[in-house]
């Protein structure tokens, strides 16, 4: 059993926004969209959370050891330096899936994303410090067996690209509806996967579905900890582990 | 006929500088990606020039009008204020498809992306200003149908994501396969695809396939100028229309 | 009596760097140390520290309250960032100047600013946990009576500059000189000092001091607490009382 | 002659939005400060226009060679990405002091900086392209003679900056008096100053000012260009002759 604790991070009327009066130049809003996300990135990170950027208007984050104090002054702080507000829904579960469900669920019990009067709305469902374990929160660090052998200098870079691509939307969905589990892609080949309790077998039977289904071949270093921060660089270490062992699965503890 | 100039951004020796010595924080590689590409969408579009994050280590450009000098002045300020350089490949073809090919190809040919030695490749076959006309770029600004009555606030933020990432998945293979056309995700329920020179009834069918494929409804406005900035302001201008009439597809021309 | 904990942030070998092999463009380089300083500035500001931009190559922040640990993550963020690295040294006293000069001194002895081989040195003298109290940091925020009347809406931009410029000048060397107290420019026209255990005397002594030399006439708020955050916030608000009241000196506790 | 085109910038009601509805923290103000000044200084970069911070919420940039279209669109993306606006006022005269009192003045004619109607002024009074020479821009870049072996080293950061603040402070005063030019300290010990037509001797003679008044001793570059960029460049280069050779002053066609 996971207890991870998630953020629905959503920008407030962003659609009508983008093109009040006019349409604004796209060069601008992708600007504003990668600084806001870089910029909780840093704020959440700053308490170890780990921030995604998904769809950008919508950002999820893994938040456990922030309370609403924490929520409120990053909320606080992007209304003092973007012309635009975020509204913030904060829920625990056991499995990341259901967490986000119930955290969206309030987010739009209080009004529609377009909704011009729902504004910086906070809604903050913590894990109690008193509940919170060093195995709360899963996280798994996906990777393309030597993607850069095999694609990046083998092929145009859409074409890698779509590869990347095909193998991320075959694992998010298996991982979403196996597992109830959220899996992100973050850059390059890597694909970050918040995880309920899963074992060694689950992980390969992803990796083995993803590699039947798009052919893509996957390896991944499992962490378990307290913090997303914490769990997130066991992964990684993890993930070095695959590299020179030739696992495609290691947990942190494994060594 | 359109004469697409496109240049491929690659992070030099990205993936073993994350993990050299040890793994980074993945919180600090998520900010110095994002704000890379901003800065660098930034950059190119003081000339025009459109940028896609795709993978974030490599990122594709569109950059009629922008020149030698441009792209390496471009390069050395990425090179002055990052710890991590980049190379640049600039091609031009009658198809975005080919035009990229043609600048990976010549990246590649200079060494392996993660040739520790291959640093600041510049390698720039630009479109002659002689050469350049009026229509020379097309671009098509695509959404989803009400994605935000349908899925925004009916799903959890995954399961909405999933929709999104699925009718890109569908879209973008499509566009590649069918019209040498790249298609690049930006946030929200956007597409933005750098086309060749395709009619109503190309689009139609490409919003018919992904609506068909995985039940995603499209729309999309459609715009062709010598610019990156241009075409895709005259797109979203478009896709406006399509907003107000109704119509799935909407060139810029039409009114 | 105060007991401020004070950083001395350092930009190591930048000068040489800023000129090898070719001087930089200036315009990057104003990026680069103004970005520095924002992200520092969260960085320190998400655990109620404040920086002081004063050099941008050499900064100074009150960090009541950091530790070890905090300083240590702060710069391995940036090392992950830029393409500089710096140098942090930590002391704590009971005045601002002598804590600064305890700190500037350990690092001094460490290595010249210019010397290549000298990189990310951490010294970290900081204030025990247990000894801390509310009333450790007093921040004095003052700005310049109707600046915007007086002079922004009167003379050309540089010459009100001077005019605050001037102002400034005559107040951090007598706050320096007659209190061991470090004062920085903030911007507009204001002035935050980081003060030993003053009273309304010494502020009022301070404001006709640069009234009298300079002719410039200046209010202050002054809060003291156990962060520079809240010290800071409980100055700004009796800096709004100043404004309020006609009353040139007030204090936070004065209501 | 001189021929130099100056742009004020200032933030539209800046003064009142940082303390309404209760004044913001410090650390997010100093952030959306030095972001906004790194982002304009790239913006007016980009084409070949130099911007200082100086106040901050008022900077001044040296634009020979931007237009009415190049103004709007910097102000127009600065309105996109930031939750203030900007006022610009574009003149041009022999003197750089003379060209920035027409371009506050006809700023001061539209309304306060504090008027919460007067937002987004454009005022452009820009230098016509067929009026431009190869010698509109002089600028001056001077630093302190061995900073680091006689301050930065020696002593506390604070009584170094006190140092570096009293030449600057100095320096700007009799330029502008004697010579309506306008130095910007730009971080470290350098200062940049965009100067009428001066000669060898007029800058002997303000070094020997400062000697005299602070004893401060400078060193200083001077290149003159069509554009800011590449007369700073060419001071840049100037400057480095300095250090060679020992002489105090160089001009940059001196080789």
């Amino acid at each position: 059993m996971t207890n991870t604790q998630v953020t629905h991070v959503q920008i407030d009327n962003y659609g009508p926004w983008t093109v009040t009066p006019e349409p604004r130049r796209e060069v601008d809003l992708q600007t504003l969209q990668s600084r806001l996300y870089a910029d909780l990135a840093q704020l959440f990170g700053n308490h170890d959370g780990y921030l995604f950027f998904s769809r950008f208007d919508n950002m999820i984050a893994v938040t456990n050891g922030l309370d609403r104090a924490d929520h409120a002054r990053i909320q606080e702080s992007v209304g003092n330096r973007y012309p635009v507000s975020t509204s913030l829904s904060v829920a625990t579960a056991e499995t990341p899936a259901a967490a986000l469900g119930a955290a969206t669920e309030r987010l739009q019990r209080a009004g529609s994303a377009q909704d011009d009067g729902r504004r910086e709305v906070l809604e903050t469902d913590v894990l109690p410090a008193a509940e919170r374990t060093g195995t709360d929160v899963q996280l798994a660090h996906f990777d393309v067996d030597d993607a850069t052998g095999k694609y990046t200098d083998q092929l145009n870079e859409f074409d890698t690209f779509i590869r990347i691509e095909q193998g991320y939307a075959a694992l998010m969905k298996y991982m979403r509806f196996a597992h109830d589990s959220l899996s992100f892609f973050v850059g390059g080949d890597n694909v970050i996967a918040v995880c309920s309790a899963l074992d060694h077998e689950d992980y390969r039977d992803a990796i083995e579905h993803v590699e039947e289904t798009v052919g893509v071949e996957l390896k991944v270093g499992v962490g378990r900890a307290r913090t997303a921060a914490t769990a997130g660089m066991d992964a990684k270490h993890a993930l070095e582990t695959c590299r020179e062992t030739g696992r495609p699965v290691t947990f942190a503890d494994e060594g």
